[in-house]
């Protein structure tokens, strides 16, 4: 039967040798591989065997992975590189559909299972980057699952018409408002932030808001964000971004600040920027906080990094935290997995009988070993299904 | 004959294809390939050859590499990962031979082919760790050029003994004396610097000094230093690894003291450290301050990272210092290749006639893809012989 497979010689979070038997597409018994059924059987070579990664941020609409080299030329601000990329949309014809179908194939190729994209919604390219997004995750919907965020990059209130591209798309089947520097970009935060949660309750959606603003006044935008979860209920269901203004070095500020986020079970995405203040991982998790990361761009006109891998994003977030002891790596390589998994609200997440069979084998004799090394993954598989050897997806890219 | 050598099909530094011709282990001519002698040929595929890459700051006395995982518990501060390796050496065994020969072999198949290397001296391991890394560098001689720093990693004045084997160490035949943050852990900075140049003008030998020391703490001991270096006139003998006060964003501060450091010609070593403050790299260059880079410990009792690949490490210098543009991520690279080749003093180093036959193979369209992406290396060459293909060392390690 497709689907059904007994994965055996592999070590669950990287302890002791066990197989994995996948019914169905789901994972039905860890053990010694007794009994198994007449599937299909793999040797897993003593790899460590992990939940399938998630990439809880990225822009699937805009990487120019595969489209040659693009040189960078973009000015030092937020606002250059935003609108630079306005334009270079058209002058490189990044069709949105071909582009975030090569970095879903990437993605799996490392063994992402999960995606949250954000794509951006203006009103010079309207909705095409949403609808693109929509034929990829419809054609890929068997090995990935995407969920979309509606994103208004250029800004949302600066941009009249915005508003009516967002609802629109939100109609269309975005699973996620996205909001942006309320302070910073759209220059009205109460505007913002009151039109983003009017979005989200509109639909019954949830909220996922991109706050690059540092220190203070970051702080504030985070505190109008806070306000409204809580008079809204939605509690859980939202996410703020970067959230660079709590890498700000005073504690009596930011500790009571980390405290409200926990209490609004308002989750937090750090990629680990290096060049950035960044949330202090372990007080957050500490403290209660829920948090995921992500890629964010990747190869774009942003810049030329990226590689769409998640035990590598660990790494990141290990270095940019000074993590040594095993288990705050461990902890960063959570924050890219069961962490994003929470934020995407997914049910059947894990390696444990009952869940979907999303399964990556990595290399290492530690998980903190695979998270430091990320060497090529040897085995990828969605649903029950192999979709990557040995660093190569199996799954054909545009 | 061996280290004759045609490889045909690479483009140097990125630019046009062309054909390198190697005779008797250096650079014969680059161009067509017209008039090729009978020696071996590769075909390079198109990829971008650059010179060999440049490991200037490193530990290889000390790494775990092919030890097994190794689950960390040092303390938090300095002296704790300090006094824990002093302890570690024992009781985990760590040859300094074997393990140095172990991560040469490493940054061989990653493309490095000079190695500069800090090794401990101290009054419990004493001249093992030198002892045993000359055996490596005797042993690697033709694939490697290796020079050692003796390294008073415990302290040199708080630990009585320290200077006679560091004076030891320099007769032995280390090129460089090192040094050690002169407040912050020998708690006596003018004693530090004035002994570490006395050893310097004795031996007539360069220095190396590492300086974690934040803020102004660690302007004051640079300032020691530049004092040093001027009245020595050792101008362009010596660098300061590390150099996080360089990092400190008062630029009243730091923009003079850059310019003293290009006026004493002392270069700045840093990894792109990414919970740190670092020297910023692109206003040092812009002011003449040489810089070189390193991977610092592998794998060692301080941490867990570290793969001794010097184009994943122009990466995180790129990363650090927020580079997007193509000039700036090649900027990086230089840092990692050139920079490191002057601060070695190398005279026979780079991509054209005339000088060693030191040549890696990268993968990408461009130098700056060949950084983010940093793909197992296609070849690497060492005075014209083909030490590693692949991502393989064909040089064997213990």
């Amino acid at each position: 039967m497709p689907n059904d497979l007994l994965i055996k010689n592999v070590r669950p979070m990287g302890g002791k040798l066990a197989s994995i038997r996948v019914l169905g597409g789901k994972i039905a018994a860890i053990g010694d591989g007794s009994n198994a059924p007449e599937a299909e059987t793999i040797d897993g070579g003593g790899a460590i065997a992990l939940p399938g990664l998630v990439e809880a941020h990225t822009h699937l609409d805009k990487t120019l992975w595969g489209m040659g080299w693009h040189k960078h030329r973009a000015g030092p601000r937020l606002i250059d590189k935003i609108e630079n990329e306005r334009t270079l949309k058209k002058t490189l014809g990044i069709d949105s559909a071909r582009q975030s179908a090569r970095q879903i194939v990437l993605s799996l190729s490392k063994g992402s299972t999960h995606i949250r994209s954000h794509v951006d919604v203006d009103t010079e390219i309207g909705l095409q980057g949403i609808e693109g997004v929509m034929a990829t995750r419809q054609r890929y919907r068997e090995v990935m699952n995407l969920e979309i965020v509606a994103f208004p990059q250029s800004g949302m209130l600066v941009r009249p018409g915005t508003v009516e591209l967002m609802d629109r798309a939100m109609a269309m089947g975005a699973e996620v408002v996205g909001g942006l520097d309320p302070c910073a970009i759209d220059r009205d935060p109460k505007g913002h932030v009151d039109q983003v949660f009017a979005l989200a309750q509109k639909h019954g959606k949830p909220v996922d808001i991109h706050l690059h603003e540092p220190g203070e006044m970051g702080v504030f935008s985070m505190e109008l964000i806070i306000d409204r979860t809580n008079a809204l209920g939605m509690q859980g269901k939202v996410v703020v971004s970067h959230a660079f203004c709590l890498g700000m070095p005073d504690r009596e500020v930011i500790d009571p600040l980390i405290d409200a986020l926990a209490k609004s079970k308002i989750a937090i995405m750090t990629t680990g920027p290096a060049a950035r203040p960044a949330p202090p991982v372990k007080r957050l998790a500490e403290r209660g906080v829920v948090m995921c990361s992500g890629s964010d761009g990747i190869r774009d006109t942003w810049g030329p990094y990226g590689t769409a891998d998640m035990l590598e994003r660990a790494m990141f977030i290990g270095l940019r935290n000074n993590f040594r002891h095993d288990a705050d790596v461990e902890l960063a390589l959570d924050v890219c997995a069961a962490g994003g998994a929470q934020v995407m609200g997914l049910k059947d997440y894990g390696l444990k009988p009952g869940c979907a069979a999303d399964i990556v084998l990595a290399e290492g004799e530690s998980v903190t070993e695979a998270v430091v090394s990320h060497l090529p993954r040897r085995l990828v598989v969605k649903s029950g299904r192999v979709v990557a050897r040995d660093g190569k997806a199996l799954i054909e890219a545009p």
